[in-house]
């Protein structure tokens, strides 16, 4: 199908401070052009775009979808630590089907606020595919790992299948990691074989780092170096593209490994202010080279999966004795986003020949006027219910607020009673 | 006119934790009862509540309304002082139509948000009072000062009457207050002016205080002491009502004299944060016994209206070194930004004989699900655009997102059209 956008502010964030204004083509999966209208293209389908914003969709790169259950549950500990030893009992009590519904809620969500590419870390992976293929959106899936060699080989053996299967059906738009949650849960012979699994697979290895002060401490008391150069020592890096959640407490030894490196860190700045994790120095992280992606990480530490508070969010801690544009927090959650997915060449910007995954935002909210700065506009004015229409590798799903593959009604009401079951059980 | 709202998660905000689920009446302008229906109430209105969480209208405690046509406007500058630098000479531009229209605009945005009673510093005082006469909001309105004692009694004498009148004509829903804008540029003898005018007139005196660190440096090298002993040492402060904008650099003296006056310091995380200004330590400030309300700013500061977001954003950061739970937050934006305004015994909780000033929130939205702890939820999960009802003294001001008194497309045109004059003037 072909699909013409008229006459939209186009955000294609391909260059800072580029605005154009014109049409968009898409023809199938891709996008025929951007700006000036191709003459010979017939479109089936036309949309107003003269009041609207029209932009790359959003990439979460950091988050565990099912934990949209524990939503604002257990909210109040201080510590991450503390939060974990509520959360993980919980997580052990949940069957494949509560996952597959509670992913399906956290993908409608995601739409609705303008994201179509997950990364998520979790269990009962076939659950996730199987939520991710229906709901039509693009989603890096972790195989998770916990614990010694011996517990991750038996948990590769039993996911790995699904996981290629479901990559090879599709389309693309299921790409695999290999996730050991942090070196405090797993050991060095697990993320041996994570790194293994990954570079047979073309997967990224996705791993928590450094994301509290006293994991750092307790790696270096256990291991005489911080949290990331114990992962290289141990040759747990190498060739392996690797992609670090948090990065709080990056050591400037780190930060340097980090710029070397085919590597990103997702910040997450709700969770880690929520969890009282601290606040990674963004700017100066960049500033040092580092490719910075941002996430919400799960609902149950941010407590929603909202990326436009998450820009916002981080767009004002960057001012924080540093310096963080707008353009530049846009880019952490869209090109550079693909980017440390190894998507950067497929998604992330609007052009020519790269899949059609675009949001379009309505300008005519009284708290998006006078517009004056497009790009301060959408971090700091904007909110997630902007988004009018979502397109992910050229299919709708969503339209003027319509999801086209959701009855919010419904999938609420089944959430609830599995939830419910869940605390029962 | 008697509205009845049927079976509702209520949120009264009378106690922590506390929640109800039932009925509220609303008789004119006051609340009837909260909860347990009174048998004798005949509803004109009734509206299923069954959906809905329903609690206090927000009270924004620190604004400049007109500020909207400067939203993202020289948005990028490092400090607080350069951006005034770019600001001030564009507010010499602006006509009270101006103004009027810009007020509109974010009474509208206010409204949209949940916010019923807004506290405004500004100019062209005319022009707000009609925007919030005709808009059906609350507000405590500002006789703005700037510079010395002549130009102050000039200002005074301009503006009074219609300030009084204002008052007058309100039905109570207009208050004042007298508003020297800060130390640095106002004069000792504007602070006395501005005491006597509050004292005369039932008013608080509401001034900016200690927003950043150069502000109380340059006051300890011209006056040998910080900002707020300054003020209590050439007696502005006696016997008046206080609001301190901004407090985000206290000293332990001066929280300890603030703990001591009936005065508020308003929190505005968003301009804190944006403006490079710090982070106030609220968690602490309320240890030590200081009444905190939530402001969000001027719009070109922050860069909208939106106190959902200003909520959520004081909780995450109320998490660094603190414990600022959500019920306090919520307190924040509600009774504590009443009592800021020497409003609490109207408004700020739901309860019988108070005025009916209260918000409907959606909660069949797959961010807000599931529910688990409200208070979290309205604080961290919740949106600005999940607000769907509002009343202001009984009346409705929005039902189902639609608002009773704007129409937000001609609304935004013509603030467009006044702002690229006042750009071209």
């Amino acid at each position: 199908m072909n699909v013409l956008i008229t006459n939209t502010l186009i955000i294609p964030m391909t260059g800072a401070g580029l605005t154009v204004r014109g049409d968009i083509g898409i023809s199938g999966e891709r996008i025929a052009f951007v700006g000036r209208r191709d003459a010979s293209f017939v479109a089936d389908k036309i949309i107003d775009g003269s009041n609207h914003l029209t932009m790359p969709a959003l990439v979460n790169a950091h988050t565990h979808l099912a934990m949209v259950l524990m939503r604002n549950y257990k909210d109040n500990l201080p510590t991450l630590q503390e939060w974990l030893g509520e959360i993980f009992p919980i997580e052990d009590k949940l069957t494949p089907e509560d996952v597959y519904s509670a992913c399906r809620l956290a993908i409608a969500e995601s739409i609705q606020s303008g994201v179509t590419t997950l990364c998520d870390m979790y269990f009962h992976t076939s659950a996730t595919i199987q939520a991710v293929t229906e709901g039509g959106v693009r989603a890096n899936l972790g195989l998770t790992l916990f614990g010694d060699e011996t517990v991750s080989r038996a948990r590769i053996k039993e996911h790995e299948a699904a996981l290629k299967a479901g990559h090879a059906h599709s389309s693309g738009r299921i790409t695999l990691s290999a996730a050991p949650h942090a070196i405090y849960t797993c050991t060095a012979g697990t993320y041996h074989l994570a790194r293994a699994w990954a570079l047979e697979n073309d997967a990224v290895l996705h791993t928590h780092i450094s994301e509290t002060r006293k994991e750092v401490e307790e790696c270096i008391a256990e291991h005489g170096t911080t949290p990331l150069m114990y992962l290289k020592r141990i040759g747990a890096l190498d060739g392996v593209k690797c992609l670090f959640a948090h990065g709080v407490h990056l050591s400037d030894e780190e930060t340097a490994l980090l710029a070397e490196l085919d590597a990103a860190v997702v910040h997450n700045p709700s969770s880690n202010l929520k969890l009282d994790c601290g606040i990674a120095p963004i700017a100066s992280y960049k500033e040092r080279g580092l490719s910075i992606s941002l996430g919400t990480d799960g609902a149950s530490s941010n407590n929603n999966l909202n990326m436009f508070e998450e820009m916002h969010i981080a767009a004002l801690l960057g001012r924080l004795g540093g310096h963080l544009s707008p353009y530049e927090v846009l880019k952490m959650a869209t090109i550079d986003g693909a980017r440390s997915l190894g998507l950067e060449e497929r998604i992330g910007t609007l052009e020519a020949g790269k899949e059609a995954d675009l949001i379009m935002i309505n300008l005519t909210r009284a708290h998006l006027n006078p517009h004056n700065d497009p790009f301060s506009l959408l971090v700091y004015s904007a909110q997630a219910s902007d988004v009018d229409t979502v397109f992910c590798q050229g299919k709708i799903l969503m339209e003027n607020r319509n999801l086209v593959h959701y009855d919010i009604d419904a999938l609420v009401e089944d959430v609830n009673a599995r939830w419910a079951a869940v605390l029962s059980r």
